[in-house]
């Protein structure tokens, strides 16, 4: 299948402006051509005068399953609801539970225009099958938490790689991926580190969260949590790092020449009042970051594009500096930044000649872009996930005119809300 | 012309719940009667089953006019911001950019649910017409800054007073309007407030919006700006107070028995880097609070639900604690607290007998509200305006099932941009 978009304009991530009077070729999944007036054939030809084409958005990190307990539990202390109210529902979710509340997680991030992600929960197989099914790129990574299963769990990371590494034409990757360094003690984490080393060399893990996790660091191992890591040779690695809101000087400039990547969680972080992420901060000393809404049940939803604006406009009040972490610097975090992060920037994250074809289109006609001044602070400051109006992935179409095209949305809400119902009464 | 919601929810923001399987008849404009399997016969029944229904909301704060220039000018300093960017295009914007841009934010706002605004801006005559024909219920201010017009600007007040003041079956109020303390000087401002007493008794203004403008209130009066307005006599009347960023302790306890009523504006504090408001400070002591888009070239949008979310969670980690500002207290300030902010208490606000039908209807069917657990939560953390379905002013449709009623958005967006077009090479 090939598609023309003809006549349209869109964001380069790499030169950091709106390509006007643009055509694009997609072919084989890639997007094979792009430049003016193009002359070839293809399928189908779309007319693109009144859109925006950006590059499929990354959610680089959420925890996909729990879209069942989103709205569960709000309003209360992290302890209280992590503990009264999130884990013993937890514990109850099923594999079925999950594969729904992943299928639902993923209608929301393709309905704001992303294509990829990077989850972290339990399941995963579950997770991939319905990242297959509904035709989104992915990481799938086995959260690692240190109990009686712990190595049954490792066993199940072995498992999934053998299974799902590079399955959908490529797009899904596995990933060890520990918890936490409060939730795997230090020979877990080193047993993690040589799994990751005889995978891909890439770990994903959850970093300097909340202030409680660096002070019993700090109190425990008389290190903060990247020196931590550092001693244990995790930043041997591609690390993803989910959070960092709490992350020193110091060891910002022990891993600005690393391969370590903070994903920033801007609504999980001030819902949850882990507190302020220094973006602009770590952005000065050359860190890349890729952005994430984290899971449903702290955020509550996983509409990137809310991510991208409240992300941007916290920056620019804790820096005190309206030109802090401008819209550009966060939308490559969503794009190519993101792309890094997850070790993709070879696929995706931009819109250039050999990538695949993961592509937000934008409807220009509607109240957000409306006059059509600066459409890259359009894109951070004014636009809604209803303008998204079609979603590509290798070349596919996953949502056209906004329906998605590979499942049954109005089945996946009717069943999410059964399971929901038959989960509380368990 | 009545309408009967049959076996609906509603968020009865005066009880702080969700009221379950409600029917909510509406007669000649009003909330007639509210009950269980209500025996009434009405012209039209909508069924509420997959719906909630909310109050609409007020946004407490907004410059209608400026959508126009959204995206515009974006991530610079305050005083390059507006000196070298907004002002001198916005100097040039005319009677009728102003009318059309008003329809479009007001187009906006109705799109996520607001029923109601308080604007603050110039040609308020045009917005007036705008508000009567989109029918939304609204407080015009013309903002009154001390230049060579002065007088003219509070002639223009009291011409606006007499033509708009109560029309559209009341729905339009006409209040005096000092932009700021520090662009009225003392008499000016003197003068006004006698205005204010000779009309309802009722001023907007901006306050404490800036470090800039506290430090030089401290250092021409010798007073805080609170402190200041009282010695002019403000606070004997009731003041809409938009911003309050750095509002003290002091001041808190200097206006919390007064009708002194802040208006929050999350995004705009934060994307201009005011600062942080101290909203739960201000609620802990018994301050009633409203909440506002601000205007649509420092937002850039006029979706009030993103100012609930974003405040939300913003504050929580603010006060370092996910307790604070719960959804049930800024779905409050959204609702009938905006309401009592505006002096509009008595009409709107709240789902109760007697009031207007001012009413937001949500589809739950919607990925947002799936699985619908605390729909309280799911308000203030999930929802998204395009799960906005339909919206009434004083019991009529302005929004049906998605589309506005009243005036003919293809031609609204064409026109806008076709305005600002022409308003560039101006």
């Amino acid at each position: 299948m090939s598609l023309l978009i003809k006549n349209t304009r869109f964001l380069d991530v790499i030169e950091e402006k709106i390509q006007e009077d643009m055509d694009l070729y997609i072919e084989e999944g890639r997007i094979a051509k792009i430049g003016k007036n193009l002359d070839v054939l293809a399928d189908e030809v779309l007319d693109g005068r009144e859109k925006l084409v950006t590059p499929g958005f990354i959610n680089g990190h959420t925890h996909l399953g729990m879209s069942l307990l989103r709205n569960y539990a709000d309003d209360l202390e992290l302890q209280t609801w992590l503990e009264d109210a999130i884990w013993p529902i937890e514990a109850k979710l099923d594999r079925e539970d999950i594969y729904w509340g992943s299928l639902l997680s993923m209608a929301e991030m393709i309905r704001s225009g992303a294509t990829c992600f990077c989850d972290q929960y339990y399941e995963m197989d579950r997770v991939g099958d319905a990242a297959l099914e509904i035709g989104m790129r992915g990481i799938l990574t086995r959260g690692l938490i240190e109990d009686g299963d712990k190595d049954l769990k490792l066993d199940q990371t072995r498992a999934l790689y053998q299974k799902y590494h590079k399955k959908g034409k490529g797009r899904l990757r596995v990933v060890p991926s520990p918890h936490a360094i409060y939730t795997c003690g230090e020979d877990y984490l080193k047993e993690i580190i040589d799994l990751a080393k005889e995978m891909d060399g890439v770990i994903n893990i959850h970093m300097s969260e909340t202030i409680k996790e660096v002070e019993d660091c700090k109190r425990d191992h008389y290190m903060t949590p990247i020196q931590y890591i550092e001693s244990l040779g995790m930043l041997d690695l591609h690390v993803i790092a989910a959070h960092c809101v709490h992350i020193t000087e110091e060891e910002m400039d022990l891993v600005k020449n690393r391969r370590f990547y903070p994903i920033y969680n801007p609504s999980s972080n001030l819902k949850l009042a882990s507190g302020f992420t220094p973006v602009q901060k770590m952005l000065d000393k050359g860190i890349v970051m890729g952005i994430g809404t984290d899971g449903d049940s702290s955020n509550n939803n996983q509409n990137i594009l809310e991510e991208i604006h409240i992300g941007s406009i916290v920056n620019k009040a804790v820096s005190m500096d309206p030109k802090a972490l401008p819209a550009m610097e966060i939308l490559k975090m969503a794009t190519i930044n993101g792309a890094k992060a997850l070790g993709l920037e070879d696929q995706v994250g931009s819109i250039e000649e050999g990538k695949a074809a993961d592509l937000a289109i934008f409807n220009l006609n509607s109240a957000s872009f409306t006059p059509k001044n600066n459409l890259i602070s359009a894109l951070c400051y004014s636009a809604q996930a209803e303008d998204v109006e079609s979603v590509l992935i290798d070349g596919e179409f996953v949502l056209k005119d906004r329906q998605l095209t590979k499942i049954d949305y109005d089945n996946l809400l009717k069943t999410v809300q059964d399971r929901m119902d038959q989960l509380v009464r368990r």
